[in-house]
This record gives C-alpha cells, structure tokens and sequence, in this order.
C-alpha cells in the first residue's frame, strides 16, 4: 500500500509559487496513495474536473496542504 | 500540468484588504490548475455561482488561504 | 472582479465579541466576491437560512475566520 | 443583523470542560447570527439532530471553534 | 443542554496513542452534546459506520481535535 | 472501542515521505477506530476508492493530519 516511490524530499521550496506546486502534488499523491491503480485514476478525472462541487473541495485540500508548505518555508521571508 | 505563469511572487501584502484580495486569488487559481480550460470554467461559473453550498464552500476556501496569508504578513501589526 | 469597496481596514478588535461579528462579516464579503449580484444573493438567502447543513457548513466559515481574527488579537488577552 | 447581547466577553475559560462548553456555545451562536428567527431555528433542529452527516458537521465547527480557545488558555497548563 | 458529567479534566496525556484516544473521545462527546438521547444515537450509529462519505467525515473530526491535543502535548516531545 | 494495538508510538519521523506516510496511517487508523469490523470494512473500500468526492475528502484527512505530524517534526528542517 506505501508507495515505494520518494517524492516528498523537502518541503522547502525556493519560492511560493513552487510552494504551491508541491501544494498541489501533496494532494494528487494522496488520491494516488488511495486509488492505487492508474488507469482507474484516469477514468475518474472527468469526475471532478467538470464538478464545480468537487473543484473546490480540491482546492480546499491545497490551500491545507500550502499552509503546511508556507509554514515550513517561514512564509518566504528574507 | 504545472502552470508556467507565475502569479503568486509573495505572500507579503500591504494591508488586510490585499490579502483579502490574495486570498480569492489562490482559491481561484486552485481551480486553474485543477481544470486548465478556460472555456470549460466559464461554462461551471453558474454552477456554483448559484448554488448557496458551493458559495459557503468556496468561502471556506478562502477562510482558509487567508489564514496563510495573514499569518504570513503577522497579521499587519506594526 | 476585485471589490473596490475597503471594508477590512484591520484585523484587530476591541473586544471577542467584536472580533466575533468582524468573522462574519468577512464570512459574508467572500460570498458576495465570488456572486457579485446584489439581487441574485437576496434570492439565494433562503436556501441556506432554512437548510441545516447550510447553517453548519457557514458556522464552519466563521470558525475558521475567527481563528484567524483571534490569533491576530492574540485571544484579547491583556 | 449583528447580535446586540453580548455572549462572548473571554476565550478564557477556567478548565476544558468550560472550553469545551464554550466551543459548543460559539457554534451555536453562529448558527442564531445567519438564521435569526428562534421560531425557524427550532423547527430545524429535528432535522440536523437525527443526521448523523450533520451531526459529524457540528463536531467538526466544535472542534475548530476549541482549537481556537484551547489556544487561548494555553491548552489549560499551568 | 449543558452536559453535567466532566469528561475532560486535562488534554496531556502520556502518550501519542492515548493522545489519539482522547481526540477520539472529544468527537464522540461533540456527537452527545447536540444529540442528547442515547437511544436516538444508538440506532443512528448504523447509518454513519457503514457509510464511507461519513467515516470519513468523521475522520476529519477526529485528525482536528488531535492537532489540539498533540500542540497541548508539545507532540510529546521529551 | 478502543482499540488495544499501540500503532502510535510516536510523532516523530527520519524524512517528510515517512511522515506523510504516517499521516496516511493516521488517517486509515481513524476509520477503523470507528468502524471496528474489518470485514465491512472490506466492503465499504470500493465505494470510496472510485468515487472522486470521498477520495478528495480523505485526502483533505491526510493534509489536516500531515499538517500535525510536519508541525511535530518542525518540518523537518537541519
């Protein structure tokens, strides 16, 4: 069930906006972690692309996740 | 996948009011990277435009970035 | 898109209550960001006002905004 | 539309169990806030209370409200 | 309303595990307060433990109250 | 109810892939505590791992989770 892959390094990040891509991939690797099957994945997509309900419930799990990631990085701070 | 435009440079901000401001921006900019056709997220606009749920749960978002936001700028205390 | 209107001049209050009542206003003014039209959020009111899960899923709003304005308040302690 | 009774004069409370009561409160009082009419508030509550999705709801808004006067007494050390 | 039976004495506990117990406990207590009849919980029980969209929702619940617990407990660090 | 297996010794992780990992576990740990029969929730697994909502609501689970087990390893920063 744990993926083998190394994907998570570091949470720091040289800028916020690569914070926030790494946002975004934390939670894509949580679906993945779930839905372990790739091509099921793939099938699910329209899903929730097309579902405004379901668009901002992803969007409520990277703004979580880049609270994590901006905390870490000291918000970017000089 | 990744977005090449750069739209979030810092999360320091001038006042409240622009992190407000910053804080929509992020919400909506989830949704971006999520679904990348513009001509699809204008058609989903009334969906949840309209609808009181998705409005709460999009606020919900927002709450949410903003407390990034102004964490990142401690709050605007001088 | 961006209100003109400056209603969130400070995060800081005189008192909970006041910290309480500025949670929700700032509840509200994301509503009103994302539906712009005055006249279609009076129509949408009744929907969420009679509708318990509503009710909770705004109480969850204002909790999360509260966070924030507490913190920014460091909880009002003297 | 604001609450001219003051309900909340402190996040400080003397024990947990106050804590935790005063969460519950700050619920409550959110829920009266966005639907005014004790009339209509009580012909909901059947609704919500034999729900168990709205039920897990109202604990989740409980358990932000307590993080937020859990914080503000310094989770009650000594 | 208010429960009489105290519950919460203290949120330190020994261990991580117990720390887990007791966010367990808090979610389950937030459940109680609103619906107050053992009997009506007792038959609702079914319906949230053996729907997915409610285990997890109540998942929610229980990973928020531990984020209380564990900074009250400095994560047990020695 | 509670469960007897110690499965949480610690917060306290050698890199942020094993931390998310334990966030996962976290939240798995959650639905068991709760759902007690492993043989529903065997059953119960496909509803969620090919419906997009649930599996965005779990991995809205893991970020909150994660957010305490980074914050416990102060993000793992040297």
């Amino acid at each position: 069930m744990e993926p083998t892959e190394i994907w998570l390094e570091t949470l720091i990040t040289n800028t916020p906006q690569e914070g926030r891509e790494l946002a975004i991939k934390m939670a894509r690797k949580s679906i993945s972690a779930i839905q372990t099957d790739p091509e099921i994945r793939k099938k699910l997509r329209p899903q929730y692309a097309n579902d405004t309900a379901q668009l901002i419930a992803s969007s409520q799990v990277i703004a979580t996740e880049f609270q994590t990631v901006a905390s870490a990085n000291n918000y970017w701070k000089k």
